[in-house]
C-alpha cells in the first residue's frame, strides 16, 4: 500500500482568541480562573466583545499537533470542521501555510466557527472559554476512506467524544484504519474529557487502539487508580504503546514488558505550559511514522514539549526539525 | 532451613563526628567543600583536635541501614570492625541499643575505629573526610557461615572494596550466601566507588547478585551511559532485582520485564540528604523479607528516605514501623 501521508489527525477546529485582563474583569464576566469551561455561542459573543486587544491564534489540540508534526517534516492532513466565516479561514490558512493538508468542507450554515476565549490574568493564569460551534458539526460524511488508507497513524483527540456527530466520524474512521492496517493513536485529552466517557475509552483501549496518549492525571482517572506505578501496570498487561507525560517528571513509553523513562527536556525558562502534550504527541509520532525505536520517539516528544513551554503560544517557534537534528535524534 | 535472620549486613563501621565551621575553617584546614574525601590517620587527627563542640554518632553506610531495618522491626546482624578504643564502644552500643546483632570481634592493635570528620559550613553544605582505619581490618575470618545461613538476605556495601581484607572477607560472605541459598543484596555506594571497581562491580552482578542498590550517578557509572533510560535497559537485560534510587524524581524498581516507577515520598521541607540512600535500602529490604511486591518494597523505601531527609543525622528518629503502618505499606 502507498501511504502518501505520515499522520491523518482529527480534533476540534479552534481558534484562540487571547486577552490580557485584570481579576476584577474575571468576577465582572463570571468566568473559573485557571480552567477550561465549555460556553454557548451567546456567552461566547459576550466574552469576545468585553475583550480588548484580542490575539487571535489557530489553536485546537490535534491540529497543533499536526503544526507540531508538520515542523518536524512529516506529512499530515488535519480533518475537522469550520464554519466559512472569518475565523474559519484563518484557521484554514493557518495550517495550509505551514504544508498541513486540510480539505474538510466548510460549514455554510449553522453556529461559527469554534473559539477558546483565553483570558490571562497579570499572575499569568489563564481562563479558558471554549464554545466548540460548529467544530461539533464534524461528521461521518467528512471521513474519507482513501485518506485514511493513504496515513500511516490515525490521530484522535478524545475531546471529540464531547459532540454526538464527531463521535460517530471519529468511530467511522476507526473502522477505515483497522481495514487498512493504518495505525490508531488517540488522546485522552483531559481528565474531566476522561471522567465522561471513561467506560466508552477503556472500551477504545481494548478494542481499537494501537497507541494511546496520556498524562498522569488522565491516566489515574481512566483505571481509576491513585499512583503513576498503577497505571503503568495496567498499560504493561494492556500491550499496546502507551506514551504517559508526567510534566516536570518526564514521561514514560510502555509497550508490554518494554518500559521506557525518560527526563523532560531541559528548559531554561518555563513560560507557558500550554500545549506541551499535543507538541509531545507530535514528537512521538514523528519517531513512529520514522521507525524510531520507543526510546527515542518519547526523547523526541520531550524535545518537541520542551520547545513549546519556552514561549508563549501553543504551535512552535522554531523548527522542531532543526532542533531534532540538533539533538541527534533524527 | 530455619532463619532467625532477615537481613545480616556488612559494612565500614564508622564513627561520624560533626562540627560547625566557618568557610575559614576548610580552606585553614585544606577540606575540599561539600565531597566526600579519604584521609589518613594523622590528618584526621589534626582535623578531630581542630573541631570543637563535636558531636558524635554512630554511623557508616550498611550500619545506618540495619539502624533502618531495626525501626522497622526486622531481625538484623551487622559485620563490621572497630577497635577497641572509646568511638568503637560508642558504635558498638549504637547498634546493640536498637537491637541489632553485632559480634565482630573488636581489633586490640592497628588503627583506631574509623571516623568521618564532617564539617558543616553556615551554608549547610557538608565536607566530609573518611579515615577508614580499623574497618578496613574487617576479615574473612570475622564471616561466621552459620551467621550468613541464618539470614534471608546478605547486604554488603561497595565500600568494603575499598579494603583488600574487607573485600575478602565480602568474598567469602558471598559464597557462603550461595551455599545456603541466602540472597545477596549489594549497593554501588558512590560513584567514585564504582569508578575505581567497575568491572569487578559488573562481574559481580553478572555472577553474584540478586538484588542491587544504586542511584541514577552509580548506575550511569556502571554501565558507562548517559540517561537513566539506558540503566534501565541494561537491568531489564540482568534480569535480578535492581532498586534505582533518582533522589526527587523517586524510585525504579526492575526485574525483568517488571518495571515500576514510584514517586518520591512527600516531605514538607528538606532538611539533609544524608543517608536517604541508606533508608531506601532499609525500607526496600524490608520489604522484600517480608514478602511484599517490588512496587510496594520500592514504596517502603521511599517512605524511610523521606523520614531521614527531614532532619539532621542518618538514622531515624522516629519508628519506621509505624510510618510504615500509617501508609498502610505492612
Amino acid at each position: 500500500m502507498v501511504r502518501n501521508l505520515d499522520v491523518i489527525a482529527m480534533g476540534n477546529a479552534i481558534v484562540d482568541v487571547i486577552a490580557a485582563v485584570d481579576d476584577d474583569f474575571l468576577l465582572t464576566h463570571n468566568i473559573a480562573k485557571g480552567v477550561m469551561t465549555l460556553i454557548d455561542e451567546y456567552r461566547a459573543n459576550h466574552i469576545y466583545n468585553a475583550f480588548s486587544e484580542r490575539l487571535e491564534m489557530a489553536g485546537g489540540s490535534a491540529a497543533n499537533t499536526m503544526a507540531g508534526l508538520a515542523s518536524l517534516g512529516a506529512r499530515g492532513m488535519f480533518v475537522g470542521k469550520v464554519k466559512a466565516d472569518r475565523l474559519g479561514e484563518s484557521f484554514a490558512t493557518s495550517l495550509k501555510d505551514i504544508g498541513v493538508h486540510y480539505a474538510t468542507p466548510f460549514a455554510d450554515d449553522g453556529p461559527p466557527t469554534a473559539s477558546c476565549l483565553i483570558a490571562v490574568a497579570p499572575d499569568g493564569q489563564r481562563s479558558m472559554n471554549t464554545h466548540l460551534g460548529a467544530a461539533r458539526e464534524l461528521s461521518p460524511a467528512d471521513i474519507k476512506k482513501a485518506d485514511i488508507a493513504a496515513a500511516e497513524i490515525l490521530y484522535i483527540e478524545g475531546y471529540l467524544w464531547d459532540a454526538h456527530s464527531a463521535k460517530a466520524a471519529s468511530r467511522k474512521a476507526i473502522a477505515s484504519a483497522k481495514e487498512s492496517a493504518t495505525k490508531v493513536a488517540f488522546t485522552l485529552s483531559d481528565p474531566f474529557c476522561v471522567g465522561r466517557y471513561r467506560e466508552e475509552f477503556l472500551e477504545l483501549l481494548e478494542n481499537d487502539l494501537d497507541i494511546v496518549f496520556a498524562n498522569e492525571d488522565e491516566a489515574t482517572a481512566l483505571f481509576e487508580v491513585e499512583t503513576f506505578d498503577e497505571v503503568l501496570q495496567h498499560m504493561g498487561r494492556w500491550g499496546g504503546i502507551a506514551a504517559l507525560t508526567r510534566s516536570k517528571k518526564g514521561c514514560v513509553v510502555v509497550r508490554g514488558p518494554e518500559v521506557h523513562v525518560i527526563d523532560a527536556a531541559a528548559v531554561e525558562r518555563v513560560v507557558d505550559t500550554t500545549g506541551a502534550g499535543d507538541q509531545f504527541a507530535a514528537g512521538f509520532l514523528y519517531g513512529m511514522v520514522r521507525g524510531k525505536n520507543l526510546g527515542d520517539c518519547g526523547r523526541l516528544g520531550a524535545l518537541a514539549a520542551g520547545e513549546i513551554i519556552s514561549h508563549y503560544g501553543a504551535r512552535p517557534e522554531i523548527s522542531l526539525a532543526l532542533l531534532a537534528a540538533d539533538a541527534a535524534l533524527l
